[in-house]
């Protein structure tokens, strides 16, 4: 899958605000570091807004550009074994539950860490999170998808995961393309019993999950779509 | 309540491994913060052990000496209202669940960071954590202990909390002085009918709790006992 560099999830610079760097600024920060960057070299773009370093400070406008990984490449083509992995807390828990700070990006880190560690030591390399009821919920930095009765499916926000970017752009451009969506509440048995399961995220793009709790799996060959749909 | 710089909750150095400073390192570095230091502010000293800063690297060994934030003192010396949260998970899955870090101090700073904050806007100081069935856990920063029917009280580790090395000494020296002390899965309701309610922590000490979700309560002068326990 060829990329140019990933689209930002929101228009640069946000809306504008008081102090906060326009597009311009963005552009100008991307231009600089894509100078100097080999065109046959896929690489992903992380940028950062800060606070500002102090009182009456503007915030400062950060961008990294570094190579994908090759791990992340290979998974992306060749797929990945997940498990699930129960997060302890009832499906409807974390809505009502600010300081819990379900959908928070990044706050969860280092559980989200561990999570993919324990997953590594069993052999895996990624993560389902159920809910204590066994809901599907998120996968520690992807949103979880699935087809099957001929829709994409993934799961309802009122969980407390966070609104996948990559997820969000997928569904839109299926719904396009005459593939119905919808947000359905699962369960991992759903999930094994899908035509296709793929974990989602803005690096890695749709990664297809081959295997589920050891159990190997099929994609019913709709990753190809899924893919293009994405590179749309 | 006058102290000296906080002991260490083990022994300075830990155990005697390879390339880890040993206690005269420590006792060097904190001798180095001491000298300039006023001998009437209260100071409260963190000393922080890396990994090293590369391959072969030895750790590096360091100590913040601050003085401890008035509110803190406050907090110490007039008591604090506690609101109680649910963190959502029963209070058994932790223990079986290594992932989700039960146990590891500042790993799950954000959600501790988040539910303060919840607490602030509700007009208290401080949470108590509650499992799914309404067990209590731990506070953010701090241990819960309880008095009731002559004895010391503080929640089982199996719950997945950190174990309080204020806790423990509280509990040692109480124990010594022939003051029961017993582990015991307590609810709210338990706090609300108990004799006194303490949050513990390292710096901030024995902090006795005089609401709990908005109900004022007494401590049966106790502190003073608890506090006297903590100096010696």
């Amino acid at each position: 899958m060829a990329r140019g560099p990933p689209r930002p999830a929101r228009p640069l610079g946000g809306a504008a605000r008081p102090g906060r760097p326009g597009e311009a600024v963005w552009r100008a920060l991307l231009d600089s570091l894509l100078a100097d960057w080999p065109v046959e070299e896929e690489g992903a773009c992380r940028m950062y807004l800060t606070r500002g370093s102090g009182q009456d400070r503007p915030p400062t406008a950060l961008a990294v550009l570094a190579p994908v990984p090759a791990e992340t490449i290979r998974q992306r083509a060749e797929g990945i074994s997940v498990v699930s992995l129960g997060l302890g807390v009832p499906a409807d828990f974390r809505a009502a539950a600010p300081w819990l700070l379900g959908g928070a990006k990044t706050l969860s880190y280092a559980v989200n860490m561990a999570a993919l560690r324990h997953a590594h030591r069993l052999g895996a390399d990624d993560v389902v999170f159920t809910s204590l009821e066994g809901r599907l919920l998120e996968a520690p930095t992807a949103t979880v998808v699935w087809a099957s009765g001929g829709t994409l499916h993934t799961p309802p926000l009122e969980t407390g995961i966070l609104a996948g970017t990559t997820m969000a752009r997928l569904f839109a451009r299926a719904a396009d393309d005459g593939w119905p969506t919808s947000v359905t509440p699962g369960t991992v048995d759903e999930l094994h019993a899908a035509d296709a399961v793929w974990l989602l995220s803005g690096v890695r793009g749709a990664a297809t999950v081959h295997t589920l709790d050891g159990v190997r799996r099929g994609d019913g060959g709709l990753s190809a779509r899924v893919q293009d749909l994405l590179c749309r």
